[in-house]
Formats: structure tokens, sequence, C-alpha cells
């Protein structure tokens, strides 16, 4: 009997091509259905996320699905699939998924975070894992600016040209920074988030915090609906999908 | 003029064969002396450490020194330094060095630091610099075990069978341990270490908190002067040089 699996993974993006299936690239994807494939004995089995992330691009609480035929025990998959994949991907938990489940379709919101260090050299620890700034950040602007993200808009100036998808509106539920002893961490919560929406937020809440735009351009930004108009894409180091949200 | 500078330095252990140079092997010596020999355009500069770090480990605080005729200002060297070293290896500090030092012989102490993650699973992000434990640790054990080490002993239960140095006798002045989050961190202070021993005594507190051996047991592995009567060598990925004490 073919069961449907949820399951919330944690990777270190600075050794994968991004989430998805790219042909000569190293992917979280491609790990993922390596493993599941040996184990369903070489039966290709397709792996589904929440979304992609892109290369160097972090994730705490990624969430895939995927379906098989194997009667492993719900408790007996997490340790299963750890042994076998890389150590730059870790299953945090597995469960039967809910009637009707789909990583993508099903998710209602999501949750990501960025982190830029404040130290004054990048600490080497760091240097894949937060964007390093050495400018003074304005974090009272940056909360500032914050505030006019927050709602219903078109944000087609913060989503890369590149993007196809055609409808362009999104819900920002939340846009809070937070300080952690020598990092700022920008977390952002929406319904749902255009191709390099949140590293153009983050980009453009930087330029803020450094003194090249205010706070109050953000709405012009917003109703001109070119990329142009919005500040550069933050580096992907800095960027962690946190959670998947489902349900309300 | 010839000056000698001190620096202060921190490196991600992982992606180096150690320390100290080795042919055909990256290490962090042969990257400083790369950098510092192309300053000098060309003229061989020989870098000297505190003391070597294994494969794998780690420096927050290493101290090297190097004698050099430029004439760039203390303030520049760190900048200039940073410029063109990889990521993984950063100058903290740079200063004129005082009369008659030298890296390694006019060290009067050294702090390391021992990380063990406790999480249920082993993050991906601390997958190069923590080591992971399933077991339960009974912290209370191992800080009653840490009490024994303090003071002037023979240390040879606690060095490498494949050392040389012949006077195995040492002084912990300082051995706690500290909790931070889902972290337990062994933080030793002694006049100098021998090879692998702090990597030696990390492995026996661990048996120790795992309950394979007890806190009282100490006195007689010292007493033994025997490798093998200590525990395992802790992996090196855990370890970092924290600090190098010059003077009192």
């Amino acid at each position: 009997m073919m069961k449907r699996m949820k399951a919330v993974i944690s990777y270190d993006g600075s050794g994968f091509a991004g989430y998805q299936v790219q042909p000569g690239h190293r992917t979280v994807q491609l790990e993922l259905e390596k493993v599941l494939t040996s184990m369903h004995k070489g039966t290709l089995v397709r792996v589904s996320a929440s979304g992609r992330t892109d290369a160097g691009v972090h994730a705490i609480g990624q969430v895939i699905h995927f379906d098989t035929s194997l009667s492993i025990p719900e408790d007996r998959w997490q340790k299963a699939l750890n042994v076998q994949l890389p150590a730059d991907i870790r299953v945090m938990s597995v469960e039967e998924a809910p009637e009707g489940f789909h990583a993508r379709f099903s998710a209602t919101g999501k949750v990501y975070r960025y982190k830029w260090s404040l130290t004054p050299v990048h600490s080497p620890f760091e240097r894949f894992h937060t964007t390093h700034v050495t400018y003074p950040l304005d974090i009272a602007r940056m909360r500032e600016a914050a505030a006019y993200f927050i709602g219903t808009y078109d944000f087609t100036s913060f989503c890369s040209a590149k993007a196809e998808v055609e409808d362009r509106v999104r819900t920002i539920h939340r846009l809070e920074f937070e300080r952690h002893g020598d990092q700022l961490h920008l977390v952002i919560q929406g319904n749902g988030f255009l191709y390099n929406m949140v590293r153009i937020i983050a980009g453009t809440l930087f330029d803020i915090g450094i003194g090249k735009k205010d706070p109050t351009d953000i709405p012009g930004i917003l109703e001109e609906k070119d990329r142009r108009a919005a500040g550069k894409t933050a580096p992907a180091q800095g960027l962690y999908l946190e959670k998947v949200i489902y349900g309300k």
C-alpha cells in the first residue's frame, strides 16, 4: 500500500547548487532521491519540496513529501534516512502525511531568516552562513522601513526579473529584526515568496540601514512594480528557510 | 630595518591538513607564508606559530610571528593580510612584537575549548565544528573528574604514543565545563599541552560522562603513565585553540 510521508529537513546550502535537481550538479533533491531510490531497490522515488532554495541558501525547516510502498514504521524513517544521507542534509522528523497533503500546494505560509554578521572581521566559521557587514547599520531605520512591508502588495519590485510567475501579489504577516550577539537577523513571514524576494527585501533594508535609501521610500518602490527600483539582491549565504506553515 | 610582527589568527580547521607545512597538502602555515612571501616580492617569509594544530582542529586565537623588512604601518597589516588570505583564515590583530618575542618559546600558557553537540540530530551547520554525542552525559560526574586534572602531573597517559617529547610533565590550571544551549564545552588552561593531550582528556572525560569510567579512576590513569590507560582521542572537529598566553 502506498503511503505519503512528510519530512522536515535541514541542510547547509554551501555545498549544493540549490535544492532542485539540475543535471551535472549536486543538489539537495538529488541526494534525497538517490537515498530513497536505493531504499526502494532502484525504483525512482520523486521528492517534492515546499519550494526551491537557491545555491548557497540554507534550510532549518524545509518540508518535503514522497510516496512509498515500504512498510517501515513511522518512527524508523528518520534514522533510516539519516544513516544514508550526507551529513550536510539531516532529516529532523518524518511522519505519515495527512490525507491530500502536498509539501508545496498545502503550504499556507513560510518563515525565512536572513543573517548579517556585524563583527569587524568575518569569522572563518561564519563565512558560508552569514553575510558580513562592515558598514554601521542603523537598525531603528531598518525597523521603521520593515513596517511598510506588512500587508498585501504586488511585490514585482522585489522579485527577480527572471521570474515567470504572473501573480505577484503576496502577503507579509511579520518582518522583525532580532539581535543575536554580533549578528543581526531579519525574520520574515508571509503566505508565499517570489523568486529572490527575501534577498531583495534584505538588500533593500540593508540600503536603508546604511543610509542609501529612506524608510519612506518603500511605498514608492512597491508602487513602481519594477525590479530596478529596489536594492541589490543580498547574498545567498545569509538566507535560511526556517519554517513552512501548513493550515492556519 | 627588520621588525618582528606578532599576529592573532583564527581559522576554520576543516579545510586544512593541520597547521604545519606538509608537502602536497593545504595547511594554514602554507597559506600564511604564500601571502607573506608574495608581499615580500618572492623572498620566503617563514611564519612561526605558538604550536601546531592537527587536521580539522580550529583556532580562535592562534598566535604567530614573522619578520619583515616592509615599512607597512602597524595598523595596516591586518587588512593587508586579510585581503589576500583565503576566507577560512582571518587575522584578528597584528602588532609589532615586544623585544625577544617568539610565538612558541615566549608562550607561558594556552587555553583550549572542546565542543560537544548534544542535539538528537547533528545539525548540518555544526558537522565540522562540534562532536556529536547521542549518549546522555552525566555532567556532574565529568566535573568531579575534571578536578583530578588540576595541578602538575606527568601526562604520559594523556599523550599520543607517537609523541617524541621526553618531558611530559605539564600543569593544568583550569578545567571547566560550560553549557551553551545544546552544546557542552570543556575549557582547559595549562602551561603547555602534549601531542593530542586535550583530545585524550576530552575522550576520557566523555567515557566518565557516559558511565564507562569513574571520576576516581583519573589518579590511577595518570599514575600508569601508559596511553592505553586513558580513553579514546576525541575527534579533531570539536577542538579549538582559544588563546595563547604570554607573560603571567
